[in-house]
């Protein structure tokens, strides 16, 4: 069935950062059984794969994941069934940075930064990632820090110079956010500003959408529409939030908006068109691999409900301009149970229907807790 | 001195509807003295002028101030020392507008709408004015209801046609608003969309900012100094609000952003490149004409502070990555008394010190109440 | 079986105002077959009621529905089927109110408003309806304006009017809002402002929800909770929003939250204890009929969906804190598609099964749009 | 002078953790000098109230400012010329919290956190502190995960309890929290919560209000005019937000919003009936103590503007429903340039006229860093 096999090709990237320890600012509570390594790491990632069958590559953060052979690295990943995904740029914790990276009113500090994000594209044909990507955490806490214009020319300058050291079938993914860690201007603060920038520098610089980094209320399928449209979206960070960059689950707070956001990628073109689906999450309080397991099975979910829409009945009722009977036809596939179908699929895959369960059943859970004893755990090291 | 020739050079447009009736949803209160008339409204407008000095031109609104010899509208104000400003289009009132004007699913409602916009440019034509404004309050308030993306064709193919009307000293400015009257998606609910079409377009097409159109917490500051910077920044409706859209008086909810705001507006090169500085408000339980006057001189005040930031220790301070510096040389400015200044600058244009003592000493507030007695008060007609 | 029998006595109460023009402050676009007086609304009422089984009441607002003889509009009523629910008043049309009602700084305008809040429940004791509604639309748009403080006390003294007035068996409903249409500070802006003073009048004084009333990603669910802890919740205004106020259909925006807002209710015993589940909806674009039946069946949704919570399964996680699998009872039952249950249900009840269908199917439509021709449409009047 | 007496008599509160470094989730960076325990923190401290003259209080964090022998440590702070302020309780950093502190699951962390609390009564009584702080991070990530109902049982016998325990001249500050760290149900999240809960234990139990800690758009003054007409209002924890509870300098982000505050304060009868006016910040990227002295100076001046308010006037204009004139009022005293009022003030307490500058020149910063080597900074230890 062509619902099936399109649910079958799909790609979920989850992030290494994931298997880690996270928290907020008030307290990380770690956790047992946590990696110690990128090795384990990339074990742990290994497992949501040979549970949901859909999850086949894993991002890697640099400087969290420095080893010292990303060769090596690769080859690991890949004895373990997965594959390196994109190469995510950290140039935020530096002490140096405390008051910007590439937008750093220091040049000394602006070059440390580009240097580190080339270095990235360095790991990057180490490890056959075809996608960097660029998160600034650089703004300003006050009016009058620094100069928001000027930090937009700094910022140009950078995207330059690393967009002229991708290779020919390399792109980077610019990232916005709307707030945190800056708090009164970022300097990618929306999708505007990313596209404008990733316009100008051409079609290797492409938006990424992460859906926990919007103003309150700000309707995220019309920005992944709009970007379809323009050619100019690479990809998604996906999470969930109630209120600012909670960084929950995806589909954990609104499912209802996963599934609006899935709709119009697919109905956008972008479900086959080399859109990165990547996690990008904080599971502070709950255990980390279900964690990501259960946001695949979300994203799963809320891809097969938008796929069930039947168009033709919608584009009929959207020309006719019936307002109820086009919402109607959306709620008609959202409002199905898709499980037993994903169940279906699976196990035409040779996976256990419920991975959950699969998961909690297979012992490894009790083994990582018994094994990574002493060393220290993976974190964000904030 | 300097900052006072800045100021005084400074032109602060307001809008004909401002002097009409206008309210909320659940009630427009009609006020003593309102206009009947286009007429009447440029005869407000050219109160406002006459005690400030820096509101020399008023914006129409059509199809509200629908007149059938604009050269004589033109030549009314003229008399009155106004001038005609920017031509503001009405898309949203007609029934046909019920499911979208130039997004509309049907390509009938669509030609309709798009015939609007060219009858606006015939009226520029006919006033003199150089500017065309372009709300679309297009949108849909249910998902599914219709297509976003088509909408976005259809939105792009009606501003490639107005374009093309355009002479060559002409231009028109896109507005975005985040939502309103639209409840679910607006068809330009930001400034990345706005600037998206603009920059497709050509020179002559720019965005507008209305201070009140944005997601809580949007930093407009930075939306300007960045549309500044893209040299696609073509003007602002100037207004206040602490929630939504609520079109207070200019300055009244937060006039530290207003200052941050026009800041940014100097620094950028703005103050003397052609942006239009108009207001946009609705004055529902206050009188029209003080209301007026009182946001032109928010907006001087906040010019007035703009102007006498310290750029030179500034710019000191931010290089040398000296926060509470940098914050205190921007706050020195805004913490400044500078009605004194602004009075001097009054006197020295032969005005009255306090314009709003003038206006209502003036014998005009009561003249409207007495004369404008019978026919229909101006108002939305919503 | 329990659930269906908690279903079939689900009582949903529509309001008259929802039968009648509505739109936003840009355009009020008129509908064909729309009522022209009280008893057309509640003959529209009466279908909804006819094809769902459970909106046996409507709500009257007064002034919008006033008619000579109440007596003979419940009887109209009670022929057609329905009942009189609750009493709005409106204290916010007339141009009186401009600055307040209640809490106007003119006393001569404050009696006049509690003296309309008494005549309401005199229409109360002529129609049977237990269920006062006082929604104040008293707030300031600007600081300064009028007195915070003094207005509360203003507030309580006609609280404390109504309060007395009240029979033994009939109860009020005190409203709140965010904001809109006051600008600044809004004179009950939150639950713990209705609260506090619902607490000092009496038991017959109670907190109303209206799902649209909230400040951006408040948890309404956690109000609906601690409100029935306090045995000081009275009922809901239903409707949804991804704005402000949006009155859009219930459940069409968020439908999750309206699960978990109904799975409190039951959890708190709300379910069963008096509290009204009013809707309070616009039907802007959409025909008011069918918005009214979809509506209905949205909360039938929501609510057989909470009633299918594990709670014995749900309670054993938590106490383990056990997060995922917590999560995971709530998620089982949001995920599984009721509507073949209510469609049982409905069979059961002797109703059609797609109550969409059969109101479309019944002729119904068509003969309001023949027979309502002449006279003026009902609406706001705004 | 009136006002200046009244200015005189000012007592803000600095926290000594915002003396030790802070950060964000993504980094924390440490600044030199910082103190490396509680003595030094009130060191600090005391530096601020040299300068100010205002600050002559000095709040703590247990445990971050646990030591063997608080009588010692009040003893030092006379010593330096302050006192110790409000005892701020802690129960959200063990790891037993993980779920919760008081309203945890888990009756024997429970049971640890209240004795945790019972503990801060006792360094009151051994400090002479009459105020403890009671924050709870306490709350849910995801729907379903515990009971919220249950919870606010759990929380209201843990405040019982402790209530119990203050004697006749202590009293405890309940705050509240729009969200952070749970990011989905917070325990105690609104000021309704807060009050509902104070109200039920009597007049030693009162609300804090965190201006960092609501929903956007809330109208902080209201609640303060609310709280203070009931009697409940405790105290503040100043700082400012564009977003969400950012933690930046007190009227740093918006300073007319504290004008408007310090207004309704004064306007309440708070300003000299023991309300505490403590800070609450983090200062991330500027130097700790000049962000202490800019916070207490902008307290200083929002409060000089509050007390110009010419009230007779104000009255005069609301009581006439003159909405310009009532906001202009206000605005004429929020436009008054106060910092030579201010700075005779404090030559008249033999304070240098500004502290920003006197501080700077006074060796201190130099001597932290050169004497403050070794050791651990103090810092959250999140």
């Amino acid at each position: 069935m062509d619902i099936k096999a399109q649910l079958r090709a799909q790609h979920i990237e989850t992030p290494s950062w994931a298997y880690g320890n996270s928290g907020t600012r008030f307290k990380v509570f770690a956790q047992r059984g946590v990696p110690r390594d990128p090795y384990e790491k990339i074990a742990d990632a290994a497992q949501v794969h040979l549970f949901t069958g859909v999850a086949p590559t894993v991002a890697l953060h640099i400087p969290w994941d420095r080893v010292d052979d990303y060769a090596d690295l690769a080859r690991h990943a890949r004895e373990l069934g997965v594959g390196i995904g994109a190469i995510n740029s950290n140039v935020f914790q530096d002490d140096d940075y405390m008051l910007g990276s590439v937008t750093n009113p220091d040049a000394r500090v602006r070059r440390k930064a580009i240097q580190h994000l080339l270095d990235c594209v360095d790991i990057m044909d180490a490890t056959g990632s075809d996608t960097l990507k660029l998160w600034f955490s650089d703004g300003i806490n006050y009016p009058g820090q620094d100069d928001i214009r000027a930090r937009q020319d700094r910022l140009a300058e950078a995207l330059t110079e690393v967009y002229a050291r991708l290779g020919p079938s390399q792109r980077f993914l610019l990232e916005y956010k709307f707030f945190e860690p800056a708090f009164y201007a970022t300097d990618v603060p929306d999708w505007g500003t990313a596209y404008a920038h990733c316009l100008r520098l051409g079609p290797q610089a492409q938006v990424v959408v992460d859906t926990g980094h919007h103003a309150p209320g700000t309707n995220i399928e019309f920005i992944v529409a709009f970007l379809l449209r323009e050619g100019k979206l690479g990809g998604f960070d996906f999470n969930s939030r109630f209120y600012a960059d909670d960084d929950l689950m995806v589909g954990a707070a609104d499912p209802f908006q996963l599934f609006r956001i899935m709709y119009e990628v697919i109905r956008g073109g972008g479900y086959t068109s080399g859109i990165a689906f990547m996690l990008d999450q904080c599971h502070n309080i709950e255990p980390k691999i279900p964690g990501q397991i259960r946001s695949v099975m979300n994203v799963q979910e809320a891809t097969a409900k938008a796929l069930l829409v039947d168009r033709a009945a919608l584009a009929n009722a959207q020309t006719a301009g019936d307002v109820l009977a086009a919402n109607a036809v959306l709620m008609d596939a959202y409002n199905t149970d898709v499980r037993p179908l994903l169940a279906d699929l699976r196990q035409e895959m040779s996976l256990a229907p419920d991975p959950m369960a699969a998961y909690a059943a297979s012992g490894y859970p009790e083994k990582i807790v018994t094994e990574r004893v002493g060393g220290a755990q993976a974190g964000w090291g904030a």
